[in-house]
């Protein structure tokens, strides 16, 4: 464990996986839509073909080849590849514009919403996810996350893991960018985060891929802390504080 | 009042002198200094003079004298000039950077959080201050503002009245700018606003200059809507929405 944590003033979070479970709330709102216009698929599957686009979509804006271009509008392009590959037509542009804002409305794990509230107390707690502003606002609201404010890659118009999201947070926080720790479920967040100066913070979700799936537990060097959840991170995080006055 | 109060979705405020009494906050912090440091000012003067900076300072920035520059160094540059003029010379660094950032520290009005707490339930609600994003999320940790999220000129990278400033609200938060209303004691933001198409909402802050001053309760075609306070605004917007169904 890293003794500068001491000095952490604000936390960013990960959001899809880290904050909210985006697989179950995903396959819900396929099966709902699937069962109003009469058709069926693997649901879970869905939601996996889903995601599985968003990351070469981002890298398409990360080298240049699409401009800056915000999650809604590539969830949307991968979306419509989906519909026309399963053989979807029947949906109208207002039913496909709803499931496309199927990610603005993801249901938080079990602990994020009691946890974060307690990190906010020490803390200055944002979000510092590729979503959009306006999906990490309204999925604060539909979930009831606390946020002091949303960071995102929108706001520094570079995607995670480019260098600029994560040096964005300590330049608008106002704060020296060892005094802010990335939270996140997945390590190359981590690493990349740590690479920039931040402070970095563990917190593995190993039912994000579903279940019989295998999670990583283990403590790089690139990682400060390791939590099993937001509850248990506020608890170290106090502990360590106590510890360093 | 204008018939498109009821599709408002998203609340964008104004905060120095809207949202926080910045002139006796200031004042209180300055005499605290000069009581501290043995010198004597009249400090709601000080407070005035130091606001007055203000705007010609963001007018340089504005049109391209100075590069992008936050208020924080606004307020710093305004500062460490006014201590030259008043012969105050035996404040430390840290002292400086202490008072100038008592701009993060202004008190909410009476009514402040309890009017955003209440307008919250049925709308997004976020700061759009010429402020910085840091200065904007301490004072609300300060001050137990229950923003949605902290939007800023920073973020913008123009200041008001700049219309990028405005727009930027509908652009992040993901709606028609008509859905978009402006909140403000002053006119001039609101008439900016307006311009730009968000829908306006004047709350005269009777008190912001002291006592013996003058309050406009005029109420010009580019106001939507005027109340007393935020209480007063919410009731009146919940009537909106409640008629309108």
């Amino acid at each position: 464990m890293n003794n500068n944590l001491s000095q952490v003033k604000a936390m960013t979070f990960d959001v899809f996986g880290t904050v909210v479970d985006w697989r179950s709330s995903i396959a819900r709102e396929i099966k709902e839509m699937g069962q109003r216009k009469g058709f069926v698929l693997d649901w879970d599957s869905f939601a996996d073909e889903w995601r599985s686009g968003y990351k070469p979509a981002m890298d398409k804006v990360r080298n240049g080849e699409l401009p800056w271009t915000k999650i809604d509008t590539l969830h949307r392009m991968i979306l419509d590849e989906m519909l026309t590959r399963h053989q979807i037509s029947n949906m109208s542009e207002d039913e496909k514009d709803y499931l496309n804002r199927a990610w603005h409305r993801l249901d938080p794990w079990p602990d994020s919403v009691k946890g974060l509230t307690l990190l906010k107390k020490d803390h200055i707690i944002s979000s510092l996810s590729n979503g959009n502003v306006a999906l990490l606002v309204n999925m604060a609201k539909y979930g009831g996350l606390p946020w002091d404010t949303v960071l995102s890659a929108e706001i520094a118009r570079h995607y995670k893991p480019d260098a600029e999201a994560y040096l964005s947070t300590g330049e608008y926080l106002g704060l020296p960018i060892h005094q802010v720790m990335m939270v996140a479920a997945h390590k190359n967040d981590l690493e990349s985060a740590k690479s920039n100066g931040m402070m970095t913070g563990y917190v593995p979700r190993p039912k994000e891929h579903g279940i019989n799936t295998v999670t990583d537990y283990g403590d790089e060097d690139y990682i400060d802390i390791i939590a099993d959840d937001f509850i248990d991170l506020s608890r170290k995080m106090s502990s360590i504080k106590k510890s360093s006055q």
